[in-house]
């Protein structure tokens, strides 16, 4: 693991102190501190330099001081680590090194690690982000409803396991309106709909357990349900969603025991799935026992014309999970989402929950209460929409103009996403490293599913239009030299 | 599972229609809804007839109606489920029943399940309840806190995987009081401290390793490193704390990778370990090479002299994890907390977390945030110790008054705990729901040792004196009974 300089500090030029001798200094604190320990990898020398905004030959002369003095020392195959013996540490000190690679959790993927990180830098041009852009989050409502709530008593205490009773009622009658009926007890409020995924793959799938979804998906892109030790297998999609043909050949070679979609505005292809194919996968899965995973994330985020039922809708035996969130229309930070589904199953989750993080926020569940209750999410909603489809259509003309020759896209009917299909295959991980030196950040298609190589996930959500525009175009010059 | 009537929903016995129709349509909805999936087992009658607030009979007729309708039938062995063939489910439908019995977290300790939904039914005394009493939390402060941030922008976005750079400024100036010295890079915000061992069983340590603590003890009664495999081997504590003598023989035994503790006002024992003993602690496992979970959830809470250093501020080895949180002393419902620890674990912790629930919620990191730098913590930590000390001098007495010739218990000199160390073994499954049916929820000894027969963790942070008064003397009396 390469570690960066994460605090941000720098050397001061206008200090008398030479440069090299405080960059010494602050590496000293940060090993004789125990921050960095014994056997810690330092970033190569570029980098670091590069973080540290000096030259080459500064940094030499800091790392020299610092091996000097035993802090650090060559590694065996190149770089620098802290010294395993110094005398700051013993060399018999717990060597959090190697704890770092074990336990059973997967890391992210090295290019969502670096996206996780990135998305903090200034000056990026972030053209596959999956949410919306601040200037369209709800703040001045929020600020209001804030100055309501500082006038009432606070939830200060833990709430309840499947969450306040008060939002859970809130959300149920929201449902109401997409055709899901579902009691508050049929309801489990989640930290946003991504710890549902954890919950499920901890609380309901066994070990080497088979999960059917389709390919590409955003599932591909985390690890909630591979770090415990579920199989992901993939099916085909065509435009009108997830293809039912192979479901019942899979079920029986796989004993696949779930079946992950995410049928309204799929991440990252963007596909809506039709009526007609959602009764059609209802009526296979059916036959076959099959329980369902349905994502809504993205359900209310239609751009032309409301989706079709939600398959949590059209469900009667109680063979759905839905997720739902808060995070892709009103605010990912307030954390709030929440998993509809059988009472048992509810009642399961909710109990791993309470071993996870006993319970989300309860003031991002009041406020995430008040905002449904008092009609806020109806009325931002529309204006959301009519901002996102003037996004999208302006999207689509800069695609036009700059990818005509490139690459084909979908036209998305909601959601976030254009998902742009070169013409011919490029190494991605090689296009992101490029994209990132002329300032654009990319979501890249096999981040969704390995094996792609002509795939770009574009959001019209987050960047704004001037940026979108230079940067498809910037896109195009880059993909062109290729 | 024994599945409750959750949503709190009774006849209404001022309607024309009769009860038991009333029960019979309540429950056809339940299970046409999906609500209770085919197989789901019903509570007992019982059980049931409690919840509905009516009498046997009128369930027996409910239920035979329901009987007749092919919802439900009788199981063998006894109770009764959802019929698994009936007119609204098809037989083959996906069976959560048996996945709710699968996946690799295991499931809260019975009594602890129990626990959880209880605190939740009103008129219990909450003898063991370790949280702050709701009019102890400062809910004039928070407020004021609230319309001050309803005059500024928000943070409606993610935030940063390490969590709000605002917050961990805070807390590291905080840390600094207690000689902790670590840079916002140091520093991870957790979603409540609990999250902190969920994510270090989940991204630390590897499968079938074994970790150290004190017995008894709080880790006990959860199963953060349980469920991925974690073995815990118990020390005993005197009442200077952990004994160090057998630690070097169990790491060579044990092969530990980790010692939990905590150190500074023990949950459940109250014992506050000695300086003596934390040089003692620190040595041993320095030579071993052995890494340290600290758990300083109670640090701030002392009754009548700030506590010995904590581990984390006598570690220059970046040896030491600690862990830290708002949830004892301001408010559990925020759901903040935070883990120090060196970089590279901070880092890799912060990955798994965005893979859980992609950081916490912003509006309680802002509040947390503007608590810490505006100097109301320390205030209103002064104002609480004032009041916690009278609490736990009054339960002393209660305690001298009710139980001298019943059992021991420590004098704490910080935290929520009083230890009751009963003169006699006694059953405490059948105590804890003896208890029950008068009004008392007890948190019993096995909860935190299993083997433990007879102890009962008292708190007399939760219950108002008056509840404490009848509480102890209604326990002194069926303890006596027993």
């Amino acid at each position: 693991m390469q570690e960066l300089v994460t605090d941000g500090w720098k050397p001061d030029s206008s200090l008398a102190l030479p440069l090299h001798i405080q960059i010494s200094n602050y590496i000293q604190a940060k090993i004789r501190s125990g921050a960095w320990p014994a056997g810690m990898r330092l970033a190569a020398q570029r980098d670091l330099a590069r973080q540290l905004g000096v030259n080459r030959s500064t940094l030499v002369s800091a790392l020299g001081q610092l091996t000097a003095l035993g802090l650090i020392e060559g590694r065996r195959g190149g770089g620098t680590r802290v010294a395993l013996s110094n005398d700051a540490h013993s060399n018999r000190a717990g060597n959090w090194n190697d704890y770092v690679e074990e336990g059973i959790h997967y890391p992210n993927l090295p290019t969502i690690q670096a996206i996780n990180r990135l998305e903090f830098t200034k000056g990026l041009i972030r053209l596959g982000t999956g949410e919306l852009s601040p200037e369209l989050l709800p703040n001045e409502t929020m600020k209001s409803i804030l100055a309501d709530l500082s006038r009432q008593s606070l939830p200060l205490s833990y709430e309840e396991p499947l969450g306040s009773l008060q939002l859970r009622t809130a959300i149920s009658k929201e449902l109401s309106n997409i055709g899901i009926h579902a009691a508050p007890s049929s309801i489990l409020i989640l930290s946003g709909a991504l710890q549902g995924l954890q919950l499920i793959g901890q609380g309901l799938l066994p070990r080497g357990s088979t999960l059917l979804l389709e390919k590409p998906s955003y599932l591909y892109s985390i690890h909630s349900f591979q770090s415990v030790g579920v199989k992901l297998y993939g099916l085909p999609m065509d435009s009108e969603g997830l293809m039912t043909q192979g479901i019942e050949a899979e079920v029986h070679r796989t004993k696949a025991s779930l079946l992950y979609t995410i049928p309204t505005y799929h991440n990252p292809t963007g596909i809506l799935m039709t009526e007609e194919r959602r009764h059609l996968l209802m009526n296979t899965t059916r036959a076959l026992g099959l329980p369902i995973l349905e994502d809504g994330a993205y359900q209310d985020l239609w751009l032309d014309n409301p989706p079709p039922p939600s398959l949590k809708a059209m469900d009667r035996e109680g063979r759905v999970l839905h997720l739902g969130t808060l995070s892709k229309t009103v605010s990912p930070g307030l954390r709030i989402g929440w998993a509809v589904g059988p009472e048992p199953v509810i009642r399961r989750l909710a109990d791993i929950k309470m071993q996870s993080d006993y319970g989300s926020s309860s003031l991002s569940q009041l406020l995430a209460a008040k905002w449904l209750e008092e009609g806020y999410h109806a009325r931002h909603c529309e204006v959301l929409r009519m901002e996102l489809r003037r996004r999208r259509d302006a999207v689509l003309d800069m695609l036009s103009t700059h990818f005509g020759h490139l690459a084909s896209w979908n036209r998305p009917t909601g959601g976030f996403y254009i998902w742009l299909s070169l013409n011919k295959p490029l190494p991605l991980t090689k296009l992101f490293k490029a994209a990132l030196e002329v300032g654009l950040l990319l979501n890249t298609g096999d981040l969704y599913n390995r094996s792609d190589a002509r795939h770009l996930r574009l959001s019209y959500a987050y960047a704004s239009l001037t940026e979108l525009e230079i940067g498809i175009k910037r896109l195009a010059e880059l993909v062109s030299s290729f």
